[in-house]
């Protein structure tokens, strides 16, 4: 096992953003990419399994497991399509006939195993060498808790995209959608996972947006990867030029500072909770600077990105 | 298989009342029950499948596979202990030591397994010919149906006991122990279960309360399970005297429900769910009477018992 | 005074029942009626300001002043238009015009005053021997109180429309019209208002309703009165029948219990609070019936009703 | 009248920091304080009605009416003593007998009206003149709103001091202690005042820290203001500097801001509401700044203050 080398498990709701982050991991020299578990988030659990064995077979790594996870949140709540992400959540590039029927094949193999049941697993057998990426939902995560409180013990650190440090939200006025779409979940892994957990929230990757031009150029390099990524950004770019958003690299950002260390360049240590009810602010992290409520802190905010290292990292996926 | 009968899988939190209920149906001569599944909830969920095993034990029946589910609710509260079912649940009574590490020994085989996974397998084994009886809060399960969607439709009927049909509470103002414990839970399973529910609420056993004479009265059967009902009420019947309390079978009168079609006479359907906010009404149970919220009932909601028949299968148990 | 004599302030937002129950104290010889305070609820204020001034009109008491109070709750909720009372909220009759205009130049009196005002001048007049009965929303009397804490030590009695008892609800699943429209207010008039409360709620009402072909029978009366109350039930009496509902009576009920002390035969007194927060339940009562909030009782529930008297006071109104 | 005069009413619950901005606005030579509204919140009501005549006392000016407000929050809380502004809200400084004396006299003149009553006159007088600055929990203002719809749109502008943009609390995990204290009164302010509000919250405050050498050093002056802050500070200093806290000037910063429009250099314009349920939000200020409830901005939010011309501001006073 050489030096720096990493074990990573990621949990993600493929999603252009997620798929993004994951090439990004295959494409890591030091890393190893134990296994993907899916959980209902942009899209449709089965058209994000799907969309997940397609971004396998696009980089050659049929080799790496996916597993079907919940289809919807802890309370049963079903994923809403987002506009962005376009209708199958990979920015509504169809596939080859011939392609399709292989990667249906795959599918088969997603889904012979109960939801969490491969996370589990898979802290088993790296006990202690385990590193989580967390791009969805919380759901996967969350159970896997509840079906076994020493689950967070076994692995080695949890990055997590989503959740919010200053209150502004992206679904909701208040609540980011990732925590929004499950807050109880985000609430069960905050309080009880018991591991190091690092969060990338949606005011850092706000500050730290990437331009179009950028992206427009890196996609530009010869290889498989980039014509992938390019084709199903297509849409999502024409969608946010329109609104006149930049490229907000969510998934991507949290992925580089699990791969770099030196992509975080500021954070802080609180205790961090969820808010579960609330009209306005149900789903909005919550962080108890002010130490009022007297809890030991479970949770390191990014709050500053090196920007030209986090390009860097997301460039290596094309 | 004889006409009319019936197999139980049993969720229960023991518990003097759930002992009881479980001693009825061990003693109902149509009823087979293929396993019991814990839930944490009187108790600390250790001393509880300690409980059950005892149960078991002294009605000869180690046969019956006892399972270890959840220590927790869905969102992770813990146990509170009841000053009616005294420290160990159980009404305090001390285990001889030769019976005790026997029982011990049994221990290990009900932990083996993840929570919920005896409750799908049981599920499975016995499709569309189990009823699930529900005695404690409803983690368990809320989490069978998140890991498999279609557990529910693999059932005949579920009974439950919780909840309160007319916003009384026994634990808070406004809602029921096992409610309270568990809404997230409770709320998922009247959503989402699909199968009959039957519910046994507060109010109905509280308007159906039996005199400590009649319990004593019918304690006095020269068995080994009067003996030992008798033993556990001790304490917990000390405890009403003092407050002036009734026998209130809450356990037992969902049981006889279970048990005999006759118990219930009066009862409506409606849709009910669970209030998961609120700062006095967390955990009532909500029935939409008028249908404001146009949704189609999911829950038989009992009102009335006939009292004689309630009485009978309770004494069956001794 | 004779023995007997009654003094009223009536609060209320007219509507068809509001106007059945004014009509019966004003027809009660033991009653007086010192002001009619209006607030939001059935209707626009202006709307039922009109209306309470025709009421009294139609029975030749314009000497019984009328206040405009609150047009919005607590909070700021607009009144919405209620089905049952008609667009104008009394059965949507047109006034004829030499009528109209001497009952506008009527309504510049009732705008004289800031809300509120007319409440606590009255119970300073009248200190001590004046009964509140408060057939709408509780704005005016929460803010009554909130501008004056010695408010409530100046009446007499408080009789409420308003509330449930068993977690009924007739506008959500769990609210009832009157708390739901300004549970806010509810909660500071049971809470603070400091002087008896007596509830009249909505499953009481329920229980009670009254049918069709009495009333039909009733407004026979050769009076103007029961001809007024003829022609402001035809539209609501033809909208109950097509939804098969019977005549619930909801404030003429209240006001039977206030006139007569015979009507209300059964009542429990217990600490009752509001839900503020709550999904579902938002608006209902809360009724610590376990004194587990350890709470001084400050409210009388009403819970059997003598319909033989309840029909002869209502009755008086024809 | 002169170029650049103001109009001012404060509305208070003095408190140091409410007694240095109100010293603040009567040294400012354009500002006339046509009134000062007292509201329950550091401290009792009582207490701080004298307080705030105390304070004009010392600085002369008791030709300036205080006016009684509301003891208590719109649901009735009480308000609860702070810490940092010591039992008597103004450092635990004791009154000479004599001075005390004429004080108590000054008191009956406060106690004459109803709460809101000044509020709304003053509005009437002055209309369109009149700036209203809120350094308090907002009780009277919503309060005066619900009595007259038509205040706000009488005043000129209203400076508030409360609430916060970035989730941060002071008094509970995300809530500011004005806020908080009555967030019915907030939510209703932002949502109906009908006036250009600026809004200064806790986060702009925090991250804009004073030190306390330089308000040790600007008391140095010789003036009774300068004595009387020193005074009043003395307790207050001791036990921030025991918790190694800084000088953070709340209220000054906030009359700053409307005495000098330099004193802001950043803000945003958007729409805010109030967080009324919430486990830990509760009277958090919510933000729309994405315009997911598509509703009009309400409110300017100062981000950015220019130290030095706040400084300035603040030594006026001494
Ligand atoms: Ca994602
Ligand atoms: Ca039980
Ligand atoms: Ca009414
Ligand atoms: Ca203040």
């Amino acid at each position: 096992k050489p030096h720096g080398h990493k074990r990573f498990v990621i949990d993600a709701d493929p999603g252009v953003d997620d798929t993004h982050a994951i090439m990004m991991a295959l494409a890591h020299p030091n890393v190893e990419v134990a296994g993907i578990t899916i959980v209902g988030g942009n899209c449709d659990i089965d058209q994000i399994v799907l969309n997940a064995v397609r971004v396998l077979k696009t980089c050659n790594r049929l080799d790496i497991p996916v597993y079907r996870g919940s289809a919807v949140s802890l309370l049963g709540e079903i994923p809403q399509k987002s506009e962005y992400h376009m209708l199958d959540g990979l920015g509504d590039v169809p596939l080859f006939r011939r392609r399709a029927m292989r990667i249906r094949r795959m599918l088969v193999w997603c889904n012979q195993s109960m939801p969490c049941k491969p996370l589990l697993r898979l802290s088993q057998w790296y006990r202690g060498d385990l590193t989580l990426i967390a791009l969805g939902p919380l759901t996967n995560i969350a159970m896997a808790i509840r079906l076994d409180a020493e689950f967070g013990k076994r692995l080695k650190h949890c990055y997590i995209m989503g959740g919010n440090t200053e209150g502004q939200g992206n679904i909701t006025t208040s609540a980011e959608f990732n925590f929004h779409h499950d807050p109880e979940a985000a609430s069960i892994v905050l309080n009880e996972l018991q591991c190091p957990i690092t969060q990338v929230g949606w005011e850092v990757t706000l500050r730290n947006m990437i331009s179009w031009d950028w992206f427009d150029e890196a996609c530009k390099a010869d290889t498989r990867e980039a014509r992938f990524l390019r084709l199903i950004h297509d849409k999502p770019e024409a969608f946010c030029k329109k609104q006149e958003w930049g490229f907000i690299p969510c998934d991507q950002t949290a992925m580089a500072v699990a791969l770099d260390d030196g992509v975080a360049t500021g954070w802080h240590s609180e205790y961090a909770t969820v808010e579960l009810n609330g009209k306005y602010t149900r789903g909005q992290m919550v962080i108890d600077f002010r130490k009022v409520l007297k809890r030991e802190h479970n949770c390191r905010m990014v709050t500053k990105i090196d920007l030209d290292r986090l390009r860097s990292c997301m460039g290596m996926a094309m």
